[in-house]
């Protein structure tokens, strides 16, 4: 039985952490941890915590990005900084953004939830 | 009752650091230390400083960034500084950069520096 | 004889792992372990873990990318991760990624995996 | 009085460098080390020199970027190294890069020198 | 006399090594040490075992990047690699990458093999 990290944010306007674990919850026995921040730049820095100080052994970072381009450039530091977080940590963390301009449909998130998990 | 530095650029237009102050201060007790440098590109070197060297328990950094292409660029640069800061201190390091060329009204300002202290 | 790491994606429409694992066994006596993740952004963990935990001399990493800028964006993460896991293990680490939006053919990888291996 | 690293190079078309130093020497008492390299790219490096083995408090790199797009990626390189350097060594380190296709006046790099020194 | 690393490429279509190593040799005593590797993303490891394991005092990485877009990205993610390399090792990483669509001029390439040895 392994522990999940579930690192999300306040300005998401779907909440797509619960909905994971619900999803984690339906089909495990896991342990979760969830941590949640303002914005997706403080995704890395709870993440780094989820594995470091709660002992997580798996991260899922759930993150909403708008359309605007700094929007992407923003969703590209936090992603660039999620993959930092995972080498130091040496462990798999799963980064879950959503595009607000990308059409998407919930089944797809729950099935990359559920398989992450 | 934390410590909470707060770094900020003699480049930027508006006092958004002496806004953030003032609601840090009106709303609680926490102890501010104040690090003033040239540029959004000096600010990563001055919240390791806060963190570090004045041990403060979470930073904010603004920065303002003009609207020609080589100023996103240079943001995007500070940004990554700051996101490796974050991760080298394992504490939050809320970033508040207002991009000149997006329309932005000061409440919403004043409601990111209230929530992130 | 060394030992080949060969780390891949459930997402990717070709099974590229495959097609260089028969291309190594054919032309050599090498030992091969496969770590098979979701995603490409979760290649660069993988990786790391082939050459410290599972001792591969050599890692291949194969990954798909589509042909939206923000899958370019998501490959060039994914990218930089692993050139962070290649320096890390000062160890040669082949990344072999397709963009679904160029013309390619399986003579080119083919070559491409067996001069890797 | 503070050591000043002056990181410089022969590729610029205009000796920043010379007129950063005649400002500071002008102004202050400060012991100035002045390192030249060919391009831009070879700043970050010799920044660190300057930190680690010339014992500087404090560097200017001076570096001109030409207008081409890939003149832009080049200084976004060397300038995502400057912003290593200044975290690796923990002091500011004051990047004056000017870029070729942007109208700027002497009257402002000497600001900016001088206030940086 | 120093130790000069060459690292270089198959995949480049212009032996711009030999072009510099003969060069060195017609106007120096330096001991050379030749690295080739298949594409210019496998130079920074190639690179960083000259300096760590055959212990070079400065080190030439010679590349050439297609004109797509994609070749872009590429040349970006080995340089900025190279960047963290030299830094490192904090000794000199002369990169010499030529773009395919560029007009360049062998002459210009001497004189960089040259003044960087």
């Amino acid at each position: 039985m392994a522990k999940i990290g579930i690192a999300d944010t306040t300005f998401a306007r779907v909440d797509m952490a619960s909905f994971a674990i619900s999803a984690i919850k339906k089909n495990s026995k896991h342990e979760i941890e969830r941590y949640t921040v303002p914005g997706f730049k403080d995704l890395p820095v709870a993440c780094l915590m989820l594995f470091e100080d709660y002992n997580c052994d798996i991260v899922m970072a759930f993150g909403m990005a708008g359309a605007a381009p700094i929007d992407r450039q923003c969703a590209h530091e936090a992603s660039t900084g999620l993959q930092n977080v995972g080498l130091k940590a040496k462990k798999h963390l799963i980064e879950v953004f959503v595009y607000t301009d990308e059409p998407k449909n919930d089944g797809d998130l729950f099935q990359i939830a559920k398989n992450s998990a």
